[in-house]
């Protein structure tokens, strides 16, 4: 059906949560280390090229580069070479459609990469745990930890249009879902800092960056479900956030689930429960490739379409920021196709959809009127 | 395949898990709290006509009352007060085509009207925690509650056809298995009745009450899988039950798993392990709307056909019975279409298979002959 | 599309995690407790043949036996009993293609007579329990048991490919995940043969043989997700081995999760993140029969192409060991087709893929070379 699909090729999307793009060249190990979700190196038997988001890139990106469609991945890097990562960068950007970035500026750089090769708005989100351990190696005493960690959030997140947690990979979502007492924290901050303070996982300081996130009263994102090995799945469903989101709705801040696969549907479930809640399938959406409808269908199974978002969790690779566009634009396209094509949905309330996940919501939620850049 | 079509739509289906209707009219705000499992307010910055069900309500309720399909909500509400409460119940229960419903009366009420506008046999499900809190309010003393809520469940099942469970709602189903002791249920009992005897959450008072329904021999439903933000829905996995399902197996009572969802593949497992054990997607139907068939797809996955049922879990709206019973003979006539389409599975097999879904299974293990109404 | 469905159907698939053919005449009741994992006998009011795997063996394997699709279940036995189970082995191994089978010889029998009938050349898997079970019954001493098992093992595996471990089924994956210290062991072993060494269920015990097995350097087979009632199956999905998948991780193991379903994305995650981890999809391609296209599909979202491999699971009738096959090129030629269609996938990386999870992954894990038989 060529007028939705020309429609949701239209959305300027809000990619809600991604990262910035790696500025030097990459060698072939490094392309395809960014391919995959594992920190292992990828064994001489195999290719990460030979994968739903391996086949992804050569149909998808391949062209953007001047190649054809299945280029190899010899090919394919060949091209990247040949062109700089400047212009591929650019021309990746350029091609996904989308109107802004919110990145998350805890996990490396490449943000003034992102924000120069797409020429579009690029808002920051303050991961809570980066800021809480900058705190803890700038020579703070536990007992003014507290007290520093919250000047420093308010500080990091002036210009912020949102807060990110990873409590999911650091300790899990089995945590007490209330805020530690003060006398707790500085006892948790002291064997901490005693200890150097290294990457945190005590959930008494994770819980306490947590609450001070909630406090600042910015929309919140988790991560949720999969992502690479220092994780526990099991213990990232977000089902297990339950205790915690009752205990945030009456603070009217906004919770955004990041990712959530294999989750995505006890995450739909939260986001129909709770009117705080929201959710997207970013990351899945890339990493299954061409199996990405089927995630999108599912993900739209049980939330309000008020509570769904767009995100391509992209990392490193400008390859990320567009197809997690391209499979978005794709498989909402499919998806919502079947149901107007059904009769199941009125063709004007499909593309409504499409313009509600794609950038409206996101635009509610973080407060990106047409005037914020 | 029309005769497919023909003969999914000519099943008188056993809604084998329904609530009664609303009598009065309702307003927008009190029409959209029906169409969500949330307990919350709707935000003014959504609606909830757009969600998969909303869109639903719109596309097949909309005809029936004399509508074009994806009318507004506005023109839907407009015409639903215009024709009276009554009418739309009598005309969205005929069409649906449900030939008896299977009503649990621990819900508030609407059961008479139900009857009255279906004009279809309605039988009792007995819920135990609400006989065992009119038990526990009715000035009885801790030793005498057992035997007084043994009494008044014989009582109350005396015409009844099932019993039902929610411990999902109010422990979860982690557990113990086995039945309590006396003296435990007796201890219990005396701290719940000093407090007032409010709503049953004690473990042991849940256990004591789900014992004496296994005892009663009726058929016993257990919620299981989503339902409204009072339960955990990660505690309502019916693989939980697993140790339980092993101690009723020697009784000789059906249990049957009802709406199950995002956990319906685990329960078609149960479903085929225990001969005892059957399960619906009910509820879910509704709510993912255009992609009921897909969960339909996933609930005929693993499970012997004889343990599969249908219900519409409708409360409150005479639409849900309607879209429950739609949504069902559309997904289902999908799901056998492929099959048959693809030559793997016989026509008059797929008929059978939607008879028994629809209603034969339905009837054996309530025991509702023809003659029974 | 042809050219994709005949290469799919040229590929000599191994099986790399099958079981032996009942080499006697079964009767129907035999028969149908052959088509289910559950353990009781099948009810008066309902047959197995009405399941997603009957209507498949109607479908399927009445043809090779001469009788037309969708033959009814009596036609299809008499049919069996008049070729005899000899014939019935060879025509459906024949015509499933399988090139190899790696089959655990801890469950019963007939693994003569699968090779006999398939002519294929069969590879042996050990299964740690038995072993440890024989151990134990042989009158071995506490102090005695460990070095004993050892050499048992290594005597018992000289000749396999694999090995393979159903602590699923004996305590569920909730174990410490590193190997238990010598102390504790020899204690275990202690009480185990006081009671005389019943089925193994204690955890120490079961660890140790585990790790046992991991030193011994063999590709590791583990079970999980569904099977027999003997299990809780909420304690066997298998992101409750991500500890222990990280214990394992620097041994240069592999690992190969079984079944998986209905955890099977789980799985996949793990296969992604771990470059020592592999999985299947086996049992659960038979018992969803037309939906096994449905199964193969969601196997393929998240694992590199190099970590999938093809297992039927077949145990005792050489109708699933066909089955397994059948379905497996039925649902991978519908999945792969729908990928090149639509233009997302070359054909002849669908080919390829195809060809790597059929064969060449097994090969390359098992060290089954072309000469090897």
């Amino acid at each position: 059906m060529e007028e939705l699909r020309a429609g949701v090729e239209d959305v300027a999307l809000v990619d809600h949560h991604a990262h910035g793009v790696v500025p030097g060249e990459l060698d072939r190990a490094g392309f395809e280390s960014l391919l995959t979700e594992s920190d292992a190196p990828i064994p001489g038997w195999m290719t990460q090229f030979d994968s739903p988001l391996g086949f992804a890139v050569r149909r998808w990106c391949a062209p953007v580069l001047g190649l054809e469609p299945h280029a190899s991945p010899e090919e394919y890097l060949a091209a990247r070479v040949s062109l700089g990562v400047a212009e591929v960068s650019r021309r990746l950007l350029a091609a996904s459609g989308a109107g802004r970035f919110l990145v998350d500026t805890g996990l490396g750089g490449g943000i003034a990469e992102l924000a120069e090769a797409s020429g579009k708005p690029v808002h920051e989100v303050v991961r809570l745990e980066s800021v809480l351990e900058d705190v803890g190696r700038s020579g703070v005493s536990a007992a003014e930890l507290p007290a520093r960690f919250q000047e420093e959030l308010s500080r990091r997140t002036a210009f912020a249009v949102g807060i990110k947690s990873i409590i999911a990979y650091r300790f899990g979502f089995g945590f007490d879902p209330r805020p530690p007492g003060s006398a707790e924290v500085v006892r948790a901050a002291g064997s901490w800092l005693r200890d150097g303070a290294p990457r945190v996982a005590d959930p008494v300081l994770l819980r306490f960056a947590l609450w001070a996130g909630v406090e600042r009263g910015l929309p919140l994102q988790l991560h949720a479900g999969f992502g690479d090995p220092d994780l526990d799945l099991h213990r990232c469903d977000p089902l297990l956030l339950t205790g915690f989101l009752r205990e945030v709705a009456p603070r009217g801040v906004d919770v955004l689930l990041l990712h959530c696969y294999p989750f995505h549907r006890n995450a739909a479930y939260l986001a129909q429960v709770f009117p705080h809640v929201h959710f997207d399938v970013g990351l899945a959406i890339n990493h299954t490739g061409a199996r990405a409808t089927a995630v999108l269908a599912e993900s739209l199974e049980l939330a309000p379409f008020a509570k769904v978002l767009y995100s391509s969790d992209a990392w490193g690779l400008p390859e990320l920021h567009h197809l997690g566009a391209r499979l978005w634009r794709r498989g909402m396209t499919e998806v919502l196709s079947r149901h107007v094509d059904s009769g199941e949905w009125a063709l004007d309330d499909a593309l409504r959809v499409a313009r509600m996940i794609g950038r409206d919501n996101a635009e509610r939620v973080y407060g990106l009127g047409p005037g914020r850049c």
